[in-house]
């Protein structure tokens, strides 16, 4: 195989491949397995178009990553082919980690590693595969290549990840509010000091990207009946855990049994990984459709809370909620749905969720000027200065079942 | 509840719900299944955009019912407000009844039952639990009400279905030849003698719509790598069945072994119905990933070349494929596979597919003049005459497996 | 005439016009003048894009009015029949009064007069010749009716004017930063103690639209080279006045003259007003090609310099410019253009530009909550406060020729 | 100067442009004229988005032949560095011969002359400026140079001027119907025995591509009321003309009036084309708003009814009109606006127009398959066979002035 390969997109139009080795990595069931894990968890239950999948984000991702290095190299920096090359495999695989849902329960699986752990993992597992031939793709994930500013294409507050996912999820959600100008930010790109910057006609185009960044977040990311949705599969998954433990067998697909019943704890990193790379969004659909017919009434009725798309109601609010508030709401949704008292923390529970829009600390987003000197964004904007873009918001939540015939 | 409500969707941006029925029977489970059945099956392993869903679909369709009666009524024809709501319903649940990956699979659950005779059933089920609200719809869908031309809207050459499969699937696999402008055909219907019609100005847009609709078919649905991904799953199945037969015991969720065994022979229809609206492309996936790694080669072999996306090559030609080209072509693949001579028909077969633009037999479309003649599209096109758009075009194919390395 | 009207508008995709007053308002000579008037000027030398007229934007700002009322109405606010008729009207003309390449040189033509006083004047005349139908219009325009959100939804920082603009000016510009979701804004449109209001659940969308308003002042209106256009064609005009006071006699139509020797001091306004409605761009574009031949060096080097697009050099920076620089500068061009210490000025001069994204002072932004309670988007919003919303940025510039080769 | 300069255009988003050259002959006078001429001459009146302008589709047309030549050069045919450039050349500078109002008066200007011809006389002035450095762009222009199918990027039925124009036309206009996938199309670009080709597998997008070109011929460039406001503006000149003759001064800007006296007959060709350099849209639409005032009744009507788009009604039909019909309706028109039989002659008239989708007889569109074969398109496609495509669609049309208040 040596012929150009042409992806159809619909955000992009047309994704070009043109190196073996990705195209190889690509038919790889390891990548194969994200195109059955949804970019945004169960956002579609709100946003029924979001049904995109994490294998179409990092091909995005690739695509973008083509055109940053493009566009650096045309400025005179130099980035040899090898270099490209490990860019490109270092951004195509970085989600190659991502369990079930993506983040809505991305800490339920293996308490002790972050999907980023996972990648890691899995990427070594295909170098090993393909003999070696990634090793400069991990050191480039890893931050520990010479030329930073790779890494800061593949990871930081302006790496071709966050450029694909703000666009490819305000796409297919149909939040226009979220839509970035990827193509000018990208033309914009250069290199200064070995550190990614932008340079200073593209400031507005950042300036929108931290709004649109900002805006998905409270619109889409944190939408409150995602948000719900979220805590419902949470739940369901936790007493899943909580009947095994208690020696209950619930039907579930081999894998996801194994995570159930956290066999992972004496088990070698290999095979857990084993076992880790078989799960995904269907073995969890699959068990919630079973489960929903499960004798433990909490179980049963969490998962056809999910089948009929029954969410829980959700009051979001800056200020902490009262304990009496939770407790009033605990003794109603009890009395209502005949539950005992340990059973109703399923149903009505308190949490909190938080975000800033940038953060000047680590990675900055640099500006750079024709006189040849950089500015911090959070400096250089007219508009956008950093306690406003730094500002951190968190919101807190109590979470109640919804009033319905249970006999529709 | 009876506020309106809004849905967010890529296509057409928002999706306006104004009947409580409407957003009832949207959240009851029946339809909600629908978001886990692709629109489009396998397609999107050639087109990695198109994960969308039934679910989308459906509300699509019936955000052009809405636009298609007010323009109708706006053009003076009497809609009532029960047939308006009627027709609405027809619409949502027209696809009720589909399967797991929709058409790749139709005839496989249950031989004797299309998905629109489940849709029927599973309206009727609906209708039950609704106290027989859904009755008009039902016969509007049957086209057994006297206004013909709601049915048309419903289903026909023209019906709100293809305005929006067409334009939604052309936009999620970013095939931009199959855009058709549904807004300005929905602007252009009209009614005469009881019959769905185009006014004469938008004949440009039919023809194009025609036009679209067939290159949407040979560039997509019947896209070769498409159809050998269908035809992967086809035999996949196929194989898990036999295997059942003889005995074996695969890994399955209960409502997939129900149809793998073909129990529902011995059942009666009520209980069938209940089994299938049980599965969705789900139960498949995780049953592919399990018979990944079962005794059975055949069954392994088959499940591990979808994981890996080692489809099928495929020939497509005009002309039928001679036996002789597919004896040599099994012996080939008999040999390197080491499979019996029945084993090998799983990886080396024939088939054929069929296809024309439009039918001038049964539902025509009509153009309508200001005169008030109407005349078929196929004699009032000045381009497309009727032997140009209803000529059958039927191609012959044939499947044997890719070279590959097993041990990579 | 009573039938529906569609334009095609490739923003919207179609306008329809329901009434027939409005229909033959389009087709009236002041209205159509607005064909030849470009919405933003001279900004087509930097983005070529943007020859868009000021009668496209009436249409498209009086089809947002159309969604804005009907909106509103389904929230159970009472519109009369008349006054939607009146809003649409108010709306569809509030541009009348544009002179040549709008904005650029608003101030040149009447001194005392700007363009919402010749909108006025222009309305008055139309009423008179429809007999009075246009009383309404007029009183909603002037906020002279009681319903005051009519005419926030003329003028006001939310009205359908800058929601059209806004969006219309980024979509043929090709600037995405400003794209806004109007059909959002819209479709979150109320009405709470007759002001115009935004409810809660929207309040993402007017951010983006103050942070897109505020992008595109700096990145199109207020863009280096668009001022630098804006000052070359003020100085043409200039020029030639001054030259027409010293008894030069330019060529130039009839209407263009008149402005140009400043007869209008000794004339009634209505003669005035009638001269005014025979300019627009096309009789300044004609002149500046016949005066590049003329024997006054300034006047045909300016005119050169715009054929050849040979705009100023521009300077921005936020402090004001040193006499030193400016003296420098004006030295430097009159010993390379051969030019008097007076005739340099056309060609070297400094200036300051000014803008804020949000006034709280006058028609704010106001948010609605669910318990009914109101808040200034200043206020209710988590990252736009009101001291950065309000933020006036003023910038100062320096423009001086570009070296070039006079004989090329 | 010798920086990459990239330019916003809302139908690709960014134009780069790599070569000095092209960036100076852009700036050049001859070129920024286009900037006063539409592409779309009166389409406007109908389609108020159609301002775009020869400029623009100009840039558009480079912006295409850029990455036709990156395509064509990556599946390994050589295109030199100078091939290239002048290719592009030839491309940007196709359409600088248009007279005002593009193709709705070609033939008015002066009579043995054409919009190509226009365009080949200037590139050799500008040829002359650049000291010969157009030569090659001239060669390719005129098909002078070997590499036939560099002049077939430039003029062909599937040159970058097409490409560019039914893209651009359909954006421009709403008409979602002509829109083509001008990308993919690109990429199946290829070359075979120096012709261009296009690979098999873009069959469908150039079946698309003819009938989107088919459709946009009789949607919008033979749209009835534009064909009916090219006639009025036909009849304007004819009429200025015929005054002029007789001796009546009309206002007029000094290059219009050149080409009204037809004073180019007793003039050398050099300055005949310094002439026709100095004419645009601008100059005809000054002339048009001054003759509305005219003494003549006939110039003046004509003119007011384009001032107040009063266009005439036309009929469009497949059979030629009969010569009664058309006596029948000049006198109507005679007696009802008080004409002489003369006089009526520029209000009611017939004529026809004609077109095909397709032309097999001089340079095909051929498709090359895998094993290096080509077919003509009209063969390879399955359903548009040559007497379709090729069939010559000719409809006759009466004009004749609306009734309508003169006195309103």
């Amino acid at each position: 195989m040596n012929k150009k390969k042409i992806i159809n997109d619909p955000v992009y139009g047309f994704i070009n491949l043109y190196d073996d080795i990705i195209y190889e990595l690509i038919e790889h069931p390891l990548f194969q397995r994200l195109r059955r894990i949804k970019q945004l968890g169960l956002t579609h239950l709100v946003y029924p178009g979001a049904t995109h999948t994490r294998f179409q984000h990092s091909l995005g991702s690739l695509h973008l990553m083509q055109s940053a290095i493009s566009t650096i190299r045309s400025k005179g920096h130099e980035i040899k082919d090898e270099e490209a090359q490990a860019a490109k495999i270092a951004i195509l695989l970085h989600d190659l980690g991502h369990g079930p849902f993506s983040h809505s329960l991305e800490s339920n699986w293996v308490k002790d590693y972050s999907h980023e752990d996972f990648s890691l993992m899995m990427m070594n597992m295909l170098n090993d595969q393909w003999n070696g031939q990634l090793e400069l793709a991990m050191k480039i994930y890893r931050n520990q290549h010479p030329k930073k500013f790779l890494h800061q294409l593949v990871s930081s507050q302006l790496d071709m990840d966050r450029l694909d996912y703000l666009r490819r999820d305000s796409f297919f959600t149909g939040v226009s509010e979220g839509v970035i100008g990827s193509d000018r930010i990208i033309k914009m790109l250069s290199v200064h000091d070995d550190q990614l910057v932008i340079e200073a006609k593209g400031i507005h185009s950042i300036e929108k990207f931290l709004i649109a960044r900002w805006i998905m977040y409270w619109q889409v990311y944190f939408h409150k009946t995602v948000v719900s949705a979220e805590q419902l599969i949470t739940r369901i998954l936790d007493r899943a855990k909580e009947l095994m433990q208690q020696g209950e067998d619930l039907p579930a697909s081999g894998p996801l049994k194994y995570f159930l019943e956290e066999r992972y704890h004496n088990d070698n990193r290999e095979d857990m990984l084993k076992m880790y790379s078989k799960i995904d969004d269907t073995d969890l659909s699959v068990a919630v459709k079973s489960w929903s017919e499960s004798r433990d009434r909490v179980l049963s009725l969490l998962c056809n809370n999910m089948l009929w798309r029954r969410l829980f109601k959700i009051e979001l609010q800056k200020e902490p909620l009262g304990q009496e508030r939770l407790r009033a709401a605990r003794e109603e949704a009890q009395s209502r749905l005949g539950l005992s008292r340990q059973e109703v923390n399923y149903f009505v529970f308190t949490q909190s969720i938080t975000n800033k829009a940038y953060s000047s600390s680590s990675d900055q987003i640099q500006i750079l000027y024709k006189d040849n000197k950089v500015k911090d964004v959070a400096e250089a904007s007219d508009m956008l200065s950093l306690p406003v873009l730094s500002k951190i918001v968190k919101k807190y939540f109590l979470c109640y079942p919804k009033e319905y015939n249970l006999n529709l």
